[in-house]
Formats: structure tokens, C-alpha cells, sequence
């Protein structure tokens, strides 16, 4: 680390290149003990905090701003599959001493370019030093219109499931949160999550809250990327949802299958299907 | 790690333990893509986030229900002192593997307890492994009447300069976050922030944004610590703060000097003072 960078200077430098426009909620951003926000009429809040850390979300080698967007884009993605718009951002930043002042720039570079991108404010956060990995946690907070929120638990028997994109995409990808489908979908959907952790895994987690089973028929998977991939392989950040009976789906997306009650569980292509996606206690 | 542990059965064990009487700001708590919040009418919101790091911020000896309320009591501080009431909060556990299962809910077990006796309700977070050390990121949302928050800008020439509590804590006490006095503050304190890398760098910046000097004339020591600990040690989480001319100080608070605009920086008993306080980047 460069001897003469401190933490206040470095907190400067980022204060000074977070200078995105201004909208009235922001009262006060970075600087201070807390930021103040003022929230939006006819709105409620979504709050959500994801982490990145070295070694088990991305490599050393990933270049510094394609780890402050991920950072970034996985968060928004959770925005995005609550039908949100994203507001503010804080960032905490652990930094092993293998990287240097320019690293830390750069991964804010990446992460503020996105952050412009989507209309997200960067209002505060934390830097520190890691004694190994760096360990970046961002926190983000969103708005939906009162109760249009899209949540996992409405999936009812006889709607349609639907994922948007392809499935089983390189990990290293960069994120594109789905926002726009996201907002979409507000009022048309009965259910929607992210699929970060893998199809088998998020779809059970889906399919358990909203108490039903599910028949997936066939599944739009990435150009290389195995089938085993786009089942059960994490990093995705596309959207599952489901639609009711009759309803058209959306631009980019496609029909995987359908939600069932008379059974409990997940079949594909007629067999149970186990969720063996990604689980950060069971597989690292 | 037992091997029978997973994500999703930790993340249904801490949902069922932060069980805290339900506020109708919470529309949707553990267990979706984000948390939904119902800001109230008349509020501004307070955000904030602090990592908490294993060798760092806590040894491996301390015990996880510590550790669970020291990251939680770090975050509050910071809500104290804008004046502000905690909400909500997020926590992101990367868990080194050193730990086990029991180390995981203890640690919930000691976060809880503070978020219980405060009023803060656990709305989601993340679980995660850690290659190395154990990192702890809270997220926390507090709230406070539109246009009344402390912030740090606010003293002029002629103030008086007070602290709670004594100076020079063990960085392993407990927090005990001065909620209630910043809320007692609200309207009377020109200024005000906590002490959490020592007064000297802290007070620096409080001077920096208001864009005034101080005179230090006495500092609270506490009992067993040296002056040098008083001035420059971290980790007290004491408010620190400016009033009127004129105003009586609170209870448990002592006046330790004076804001001046006739001279930058900082005097203690004549001398300039140095912000030599804890700076991660230049410390560690």
C-alpha cells in the first residue's frame, strides 16, 4: 500500500467520483456517521446485502473493476427480481495488502460505472484492510410501489414458469441485473427470484415458499455450457418467475415448465430433480 | 463444519431466533430476494454499514456472542449519533472454517440480544465461508424526524466541545451505544459524531467539516488507561459533540473544551494536537 494513501484521503477520492446527479432524496451521502435518505411517497423500501470475496466469488485475477461490478450487480440483481428500482448503495471494502491504490480506484471505477448505469447513488460505506482476501459487501437499498414487491412465496398450480436468458453463462461473466424485466413484471407475475445459486437449488427455494411443486420440460441453456451446468451451476443472475395460465410471457424470456400441486417437488423431463446448486456450507 | 449443516436450515434457524415483535414497518422480513420495509410518514432514514474482521476488529479468543454484539454495537453507535433510532438490519457472515456451527448461533445469539434491547429486527443478510478469518458486515437502517438529524458540519466558534462516558475504554468492553443520549441531543447539539478511531483523528474531522478549530482543555480518562489511549485509541464509541454557548451539558457527559475559528486544527492544553488515531490503511 502506498505510504502516503490514508483512509480519509482515499475516502475523498471516492466521495468526489461517486458524484453522480443528485436526486432530493439524497439528503446527506458520503461523509458522515450515517447517510440520510428521504424516502419517496407511495413507496416501500427493499434492502438487501451480498458479498464478494476473493478465493470464492472471483479470482485474483479478475480485473478490479469487473470485481466492483459484480460486487455491485449481484445486489442489483436482487433488486431486480423484487421488481425494484435501485436508490443508494454502501459499500464496504476489505482489501488484502496484495493490491494497491490503484486496485482499489479501479474496482471503484467499475463498481461507480455501473452504479451511473442504473441510477444508484453510492451514499456511504467502509474501508479497511484484509489480513488475506479481499471481502467486498455491498448493501443495497430499493424502492417498489406499495405491495407490487415481487416476492418467491405467490407460485400457484397451474402457472407457468418462466427463466429469462440462458442458463449456465462462465461465472466471470459480467452481471446485467434483468431491472427492466424486473419492473415488468410488477402486477403480472405471482412470483420471482434471482437464479444466483443455480435452477435446482432456487427453484426449490421458490417452490417451498410458495408450498407447491414444480415440472420443468426444458431448459434454455448458454452456448458451450453443459445441461448439469445450467441446472445446477450458480452465478446466473437471471430471473425465474411465474405467470398465470394464459398469460404471454416477456421479450428474452423463455417457458421452462409449470407449477403442480398434486405432487411436492421438482421434476425435469419427467424425474425428480435434487437441488444441488450452489451452497456456500455444503460444496466450499 | 457438521456436515448435516447447510445455508438454507442456519438461514431458517436464525429466522426463527430473531423472532422479535414485528413492527408494521416490516412487510416481508427473512427469506427473500430482499427485505420490504414501510418507511414512516414524517421520517428520514439513516443508513450505515461497518465490517467487523477477525484480527482486526476481534481475536479469535474473543467469545462469538461477543463478537455478535460488538458488530451490531458498532453500527448502533453511529445511529446514536446522528440522533437517530435503529430499525432494521442485514448481517453478512463469511464464517472462517475454524468455527463451527455452535460459533455461528452464538454469535446470532449476542447480535440478537442487543438488536432485542434496542428495537433493531434482523431482516436479512447473507452466510457465507471464509478461506481465512472470520468477516462480519452489519447493514443497519435507523430512522430519525425529517430535518433532525446530528451530523458532523454543524459547530460554530464559541461552542462548547463535550463526550459521554470515559476515554481510553479496553477495545474488548462491550458497546453500549449512546442511543438514547443522541436522541436527547436532537435540537440542542450543533454537532455531533462517535468516537471510533480516537478522539484526535475523530475530532479532526469533526473540525474539518465544520470548517472550525478546537481547544481541548480536559479528557475523561478511563480507569487504568493512559492519556496518550484517552486521546489517540480507537474503539471508545462515546458521542461526541457540540452545543450553544450557554447550554448545560447532559448527564454523564463531560465539557471538554471549545470550538475556535481564530486558529485551524487542534489545541490540547496549548499544544497542536495531532489526529494520530486509528487509520486502517496507515496502521495496519
Amino acid at each position: 500500500m502506498n505510504g502516503v494513501m490514508n483512509e480519509d484521503s482515499l475516502v475523498a477520492w471516492i466521495k468526489k467520483n461517486a458524484a453522480v446527479p443528485r436526486t432530493r432524496d439524497v439528503v446527506l451521502g458520503i461523509g458522515d456517521d450515517c447517510a440520510i435518505l428521504s424516502p419517496r411517497k407511495g413507496e416501500e423500501l427493499l434492502l438487501k446485502t451480498d458479498p464478494v470475496i476473493e478465493g470464492v466469488h472471483f479470482t485474483s485475477a479478475l480485473p478490479p473493476q469487473a470485481v466492483g461490478a459484480r460486487a455491485l450487480g449481484r445486489s442489483l440483481s436482487d433488486i431486480a427480481a423484487m421488481g425494484g428500482e435501485p436508490r443508494y448503495c454502501l459499500i464496504s471494502l476489505a482489501v488484502g495488502s496484495h493490491h494497491d491504490e490503484a486496485w482499489i480506484k479501479n474496482f471503484f471505477r467499475g463498481l461507480l460505472g455501473l452504479a451511473r448505469k442504473t441510477g444508484t447513488v453510492l451514499v456511504g460505506g467502509d474501508l479497511a484492510k484484509s489480513p488475506h482476501e479481499t471481502h467486498v459487501n455491498v448493501m443495497l437499498c430499493g424502492a417498489v410501489p406499495i405491495g407490487k414487491a415481487l416476492r418467491r412465496d405467490g407460485a400457484r398450480g397451474g402457472d407457468a414458469l418462466y427463466v429469462s436468458g440462458k442458463l449456465g453463462k462462465p461465472w466471470d461473466r459480467p452481471i446485467q441485473p434483468r431491472l427492466e424485466l424486473g419492473r415488468k413484471l410488477r402486477g403480472l407475475a405471482t412470483s420471482c427470484m434471482d437464479i444466483s445459486d443455480g435452477l435446482s437449488l432456487d427453484l426449490h427455494r421458490l417452490c417451498e415458499a410458495s408450498g407447491v411443486g414444480a415440472e420443468i420440460e426444458r431448459v434454455p441453456i448458454y452456448k458451450g455450457a453443459s445441461l448439469e451446468r445450467a441446472l445446477n451451476g450458480g452465478e446466473d443472475y437471471e430471473l425465474l418467475f411465474t405467470l398465470p395460465p394464459g398469460k404471454p410471457g416477456a421479450a428474452g424470456t423463455t417457458r421452462i415448465g409449470r407449477i403442480v400441486t398434486a405432487t411436492a417437488g421438482i421434476y425435469f423431463e419427467g424425474k425428480p430433480l435434487e437441488p444441488r446448486g450452489w451452497d456456500h456450507f455444503e460444496r466450499t
